[in-house]
């Protein structure tokens, strides 16, 4: 029995070694397949059969084996059946993106929308309409949506959301909310700072092992080391927002005090410039999914920082002293993360990717002044370049990687799909 | 060329799947290890065959095969031949232990010595004569010393250690002051917290996901995440003792200001109970290396904090104070840690084991009443059981892994040596 089950586990490993080595080397044949994986051809020509079912895999023409130069039919990864839903629940706006199986955006649609004036049922009801229309839209180009991943402002562990302040939720299960009707297949929960991470890692500037700031209204941060994102115990790392500035400092909605967030997010900011935070928008009595709009580009910031950024232009000192400010307490939080995290780079996304020309020097000019001596060098700083768009691309990147490393678990649905016409 | 190179490093891979199999589930038949790994028959008997005559492996007499009934000859993992050394220079002392390819916990040496009072060149010849003392009595039983790890206090980076300020040294390229004649084969330097631990995990009671906590004149933290250390992109995280307290604070010698290790350091915290720190003792002449004791306990607590522990018992005013203010301190600074890497366990090891029931009190505190609003659970703060052998430990098992993990590295040196008699 035990060896049954290792048997199994070791021939969906096997799957997933042939299709990695596909996306890694493809075009590639299944001769050199063999020699790669160190398989028997018998097993890599029924794998590959298999993916060619599932449309994970074409054939692309013949290639000339370079070791026998006998000519044999070249293997591709194909991005023509299998794609992933990205989705995201933010403050003030909702969206959704289909990746497919090479990684090519194929639609994305950004819904304007004030979360917090509304429940989460309300939200979620929202958000389902746009998920109907991306699956609609994504079957009618003949791809079957492998999983989706849901983006939310807040710690997630094992689905459920702990607490996102800046939409008032609290201990919700926001995957059941969801009535998806089995397409996709379940939706996973995650919180918009690991997975922007991700996004960051897959489809923006990201490289290396980074750690990755995702400033709004909170501050969270998602550390990627090795290409994978480091999750801690419970999955409740990179809370960046929490680290503590100063122990006797501000109260924090968390409970803490003297948090990041009481001097670096976007309400301190702007208050500390003498703006006031962004007035809510009333939610629309009835939203359409067609008041979404497909995008290519990324929401417009926020009204307060626009402003924030178009004081700083103009030179405006209390908007100046406010970001040298901010600046100054997230390099002390970025000195605590650094001496515990030791990242390569530190990517300052959110609303500190439009702050960063103001932002950046007290933030490095800090961590200099308190990492030198015994580091030699600071993590490099450096700007995101996804902006509002990171999350979303990563919750469906993340799908994606996970269906390139067990493609078995979707080679059923794969087949059900008639190939595109 | 590159294919070639594949294949050899799948060769290694499957080598080392095969004895990583059966160190899990041996005693284990040559049949059953085809079936698990899904190699064929004669690439594991094959492989079985080299990791024989390299003494990593041992027939066990025969075992009734599961599967089909009939009887083959089992294999198991044996500590017969293939072991590592493990060294540590610390403030106070140096230490070594040999320990076998299946964990045994083979010899163990400490030397008590002031390392302050000595050059590192000084410090070097004298671990030397201890390396080759434990070399020599590995031999004596058969054994060789497949590879060895040198634990020291401060932060290690490609070989080099930046600056262990406890020791007054700064950038040391130890590994090359080392001259060990190829026995060990090279000497690989990593940070003493990094495998304490390490040595948490393989000896002592980790579990888990788990931060331990190094309290030493300096305090390091070494995070354990599916039973591998979290390193960070140099090498260099875990630094819990430069985590920002308070930005205002004290100066430390790392060029920052209210430092963790300004509150909870040893020193701080003797300074604080109205203790003086423990006099470095002046380092004998020439020092045999028969002033070596073999121990299987722990080297005494440092004088200082024994003599703190006594007046803690007796339940001295300014000690308690001195605790309670290191505890609180200690506890924001696990806040901060834990809203980054969220770990399961906190294992307080080093000064803070002795120190365990007077501190963990104001740590728990501290941490349950910033941390419980957005996590509901604070991780759970359990004392460390190795005390100071917790880093010698880890790194002779950090060794042992990695030959387990690609056996074929060290299957000619292995193969050369006669087995015990």
């Amino acid at each position: 029995m035990t060896q049954a089950v290792r048997h199994d586990s070791m021939r969906a490993r096997n799957l997933g070694l042939v299709l990695g080595e596909v996306r890694r080397s493809g075009p590639v044949t299944r001769a050199a397949l063999a020699e790669i994986t160190g398989l028997t051809k018998t097993t890599v020509s029924k794998m590959v059969g298999d993916l060619l079912d599932a449309g994970m895999v074409t054939e692309t023409g013949t290639l000339r084996d370079g070791e026998r130069g006998r000519p044999g039919t070249a293997v591709s990864l194909s991005g023509g059946r299998v794609a992933a839903l990205g989705l995201e629940i933010n403050v003030d706006y909702l969206s959704a993106c289909v990746v497919d199986l090479a990684l090519t955006v194929r639609l994305r649609y950004t819904q304007a929308v004030d979360n917090r004036a509304a429940s989460p049922v309300e939200t979620l009801a929202r958000l389902q309409k746009l998920i109907h229309r991306a699956v609609d839209e994504a079957r009618a180009a003949g791809l079957v949506i492998a999983g989706s991943t849901l983006a939310v402002p807040g710690p997630v562990n094992g689905g459920l959301l702990h607490s996102a302040p800046n939409l008032g939720w609290h201990d919700v299960r926001v995957g059941d909310l969801l009535e998806t009707g089995g397409e996709p297949p379940g939706v996973e929960v995650e919180n918009e700072a690991n997975l922007a991470a991700l996004g960051e890692l897959w489809f923006g500037t990201g490289h290396g092992d980074f750690l990755h700031v995702s400033g709004e209204i909170g501050i969270g941060a998602g550390l990627v080391v090795g290409g994978a994102l480091f999750r801690g115990a419970r999955g409740l790392a990179g809370e960046l927002g929490h680290v503590v500035v100063s122990p006797d400092g501000p109260a924090c909605r968390c409970g803490g005090r003297g948090c990041l967030e009481q001097y670096a997010g976007q309400e301190a900011l702007l208050r500390a410039a003498g703006l006031p935070a962004p007035a809510p928008r009333t939610a629309p009595e009835a939203t359409s999914p067609d008041d979404a709009v497909a995008t290519s580009g990324t929401p417009a910031a926020p009204g307060g920082v626009a402003e924030l950024v178009g004081r700083l232009r103009d030179g405006d000192g209390p908007a100046l002293e406010a970001c040298a400010r901010a600046g100054r307490a997230l390099g002390i939080a970025l000195t605590s993360a650094t001496h515990l995290l030791d990242p390569g780079t530190i990517v300052l996304g959110g609303v500190f990717a439009p702050l960063f020309p103001w932002i950046s020097g007290p933030v490095r000019d800090t961590m200099t002044g308190r990492l030198t001596a015994m580091r030699h060098a600071v993590p490099e700083i450096a700007v995101s370049r996804l902006g509002a768009d990171a999350a979303t691309l990563g919750a469906a990147g993340q799908v994606i990687h996970r269906v390139i490393a067990d493609p078995g678990l979707h080679l059923a649905a794969a087949r059900a799909v008639p190939a595109p016409r």
